[in-house]
């Protein structure tokens, strides 16, 4: 690998987990402690995922969900639900995560695992009308415990696809200071993490001076649970103030800024966690790139552009009271969006998915070019991502690059199009002409070509 | 006056007042208690005042330097200290003061007041020999006493300076949506505010549609005091976490932001509040204008830019702890600047002081026009702002002005030099050069003359 090699390489420590699951018992990390006490509980049933849901003990989406389905993974596994009738068994698969979505409706990857579980489930007695319910449980559970597994690995892709991306403009050996915002990290998701798996893969190569962390009112999942992972796995991280971030930027030194996503439009513009636009726009200022990086699956080629994502609005009391105590007035008017939505030019590093580094732009191309409308049964559109994870890893230093880890300096991949290249090229200069003096960015992929993964099944990015 | 006539007056209501002093008995509001208590307290002397200093009840450095000065101005009126001897009642002023000083050494104001009102009364001394201890004492109480008014006449023409050249940007009648930081008003100040003191003009003239405050973290002045003080006074008050700033400009149609200043170095550069240089970039991105309102006192011609003003670094429990309860990890590295440095090239609306609206690079024209360096023995150099105070009302609307609220269109002012006034239309166009896009700012007065009044005696503005 071309690449200059880490000057101090971390040694490797496992990060944090939301979930620890065996096959034989399912635990969580009680969030509610965090960071004083590391407690991990134990759940039996479909019951206790819900009960610790409810008494906000998990939290992030796609933990959530994975909770539910481990849970009743081992319900299944336990032999509890009907025997010898594959369609009641259906019913009690819906039955039992539906305990899991109740007790937080809004985390909507609950019922979105429970729609897939079911249309698998539905298809195998199709194809198999002689199918036992044995067999239909086994696969059921295989389906269930597979889940953790995919998370983790799409997270380490995108953390690996990030790092090697930013790892690209850093000179020499020299290692890279990064601001991120929230928690996007093994709390949030199965394991590794969206924004801070890049943080994490950047960290294994020895490639991170520090990770600058916003504290992320009002929840302060910065604070709370991005410095504990950090510090936990030794990354050297340094917890700031939401407000100081562009002063950080300007006098820490900062390369990158890398965030999640929560959703991203058809054009590319990305809704997160409510400050991303703020740290977006102070990155353009000072010509830092600025990546967000989420599954393929927060794409949502249904939304045009991000005027159209609804933005949830949270209580008042989320910045009128501290720990319980009033800190403003009654009666003062607050404004309490929960996110904000950064346009697409202003995600000048690119967006990191398990596929590889994109630029906005080539999402819109890809929408256009490939119309492959989802099926209204489908929330979970097969996003027309190229594969970039075919690239052989000295092909990333190659001079000229113009492309994402693959596409047009790898010699296995070929998924580059004249078009597309020259349309990229373009939309390249084009957005560095808007802002003189901020730095160039990498174009990436072609979007064109298919993806090599059915990539459904996963969930938005954490928060 | 030709500015449209406001659509819905704002009925009089006196503002909440850090300071209540009646010649007799001294008053102060206990800020720990707010924004749930409105409790005053009284003070009897220098002892007194320190105490409340020291126990953090009374902040801001205006505030804390008032409530010294009249402490002392009652114990001069007590009759307290030596009798018959000029130069023991120096000595003793100057220890009564240290008092106050003592209690809060990184409040500088009170020091500087000690400094100022020892070398008046030397001075009278020099001048007349023969004068006895009861006429100096005498003196020295009209000079502790004409601090707090003298406070909130040059807080009210800031306000007034920058309600008017805000108002200006506004079409017909329309009303103005600003966003402020940090508390910058009577609770920081003896009675009016800087930024806060702008918006009391403006809305006193029904020209305020809303203020959005940033709760200001970590300490949260503008949750705890800013959001009390417009709640108190009728001001439509929106809250809104820091990190929503930007995403606030964008959505809630912000026509100025408006906040206040530390120190002013010579060029401009402004320190403020961590947090201020990132509404600046927010504010530039949008072409919003951006203001800095301060008394003429907080530049310092000394230090000749932002990179030389000492940036105070806080302890990290300010991050850390919530109301006294853990939130973050321990053994995380945190960055708590309490302060951080917006470049004179982002006050883009201008800066607001007692004697007009001026471009920051008219400080610096000042700066090298007017040769004239403070004396060691002097922190308060009279400042060569242009006097704009004597501006008929009736001119602040002319058309195709280039000028604060005075120089070219004015009668009675005749500041402007052809040189200057040049020089200050070249640089403003400049400086929209630089960032296309953003609306254009209006130039400021010429600062090359003298200033009509000595601004000596006052204070940076508050936090």
């Amino acid at each position: 690998m071309s690449t200059p090699s880490p000057t101090t390489p971390a040694p490797p420590r496992s990060p944090l987990h939301s979930i620890l699951y065996d096959g034989v018992s399912l635990r969580y990390l009680n969030q509610r402690l965090l960071p004083t006490e590391l407690r991990y509980q134990t759940v039996l049933d479909a019951d206790g995922a819900a009960a610790a849901v409810a008494a906000m003990e998990v939290r992030g989406a796609p933990a959530i969900a994975l909770l539910g389905c481990l849970a009743v993974a081992l319900e299944l596994k336990g032999g509890r639900g009907p025997r010898g009738d594959p369609e009641a068994l259906v019913e009690f698969v819906e039955e039992r995560m539906g305990r899991v979505r109740d007790a937080r409706p809004t985390a909507v990857n609950v019922g979105r695992e429970t729609e897939r579980l079911k249309g698998e489930m539905r298809a195998w007695m199709d194809r198999e009308p002689a199918v036992s319910e044995g067999e239909l449980r086994d696969r059921a559970i295989a389906h269930l415990e597979a889940l953790l597994q995919k998370d983790v690995e799409d997270n380490r892709r995108i953390g690996s696809h990030g790092a090697r991306h930013i790892a690209q403009r850093l000179q020499g050996g020299s290692r890279a200071t990064l601001l991120s915002h929230c928690n996007t990290g093994s709390l949030a998701t199965a394991g590794y993490g969206t924004a801070l798996g890049v943080v994490r893969a950047l960290h294994s190569e020895g490639r991170v001076a520090r990770l600058l962390c916003t504290e992320t009112r009002p929840f302060l999942q910065g604070a709370r649970l991005t410095a504990l992972e950090m510090l936990h796995e030794g990354v050297p991280t340094t917890l700031i103030a939401d407000s100081a971030a562009a002063a950080a930027i300007r006098e820490r030194g900062v390369h990158a800024v890398v965030v999640g996503a929560d959703r991203i439009a058809a054009n590319g513009d990305t809704a997160n966690k409510i400050g991303t636009y703020s740290l977006a726009v102070a990155a353009l200022h000072h010509g830092v790139p600025f990546y967000v990086a989420a599954p393929s699956s927060s794409w949502d080629p249904n939304v045009p552009n991000g005027a159209s994502i609804p933005i949830e609005e949270r209580p008042e009391r989320e910045l009128t009271e501290l720990q319980g105590v009033r800190v403003a007035p009654h009666g003062i008017d607050v404004w309490n969006p929960a996110f904000d939505v950064t346009p697409h030019e202003l995600i000048t590093g690119g967006i990191v998915t398990e596929f590889g580094v994109f630029r906005p732009e080539e999402l819109r191309h890809a929408s256009r070019r490939t119309p492959r409308p989802p099926t209204s049964a489908s929330l979970h559109p097969v996003v027309p991502y190229a594969s970039c994870s075919n690239v052989p890893a000295s092909a990333s230093s190659s001079p000229n690059r113009k492309c994402c880890h693959g596409a047009r300096e790898t010699e296995s991949g070929g998924e580059e199009t004249a078009e597309s290249g020259g349309g990229g090229k373009g939309g390249g200069e084009g957005a560095e002409e808007r802002r003189p003096g901020h730095r160039p960015q990498e174009a990436a992929c072609d979007p064109t070509a298919e993806a090599e993964e059915d990539v459904g099944g996963r969930h938005s990015a954490p928060h």
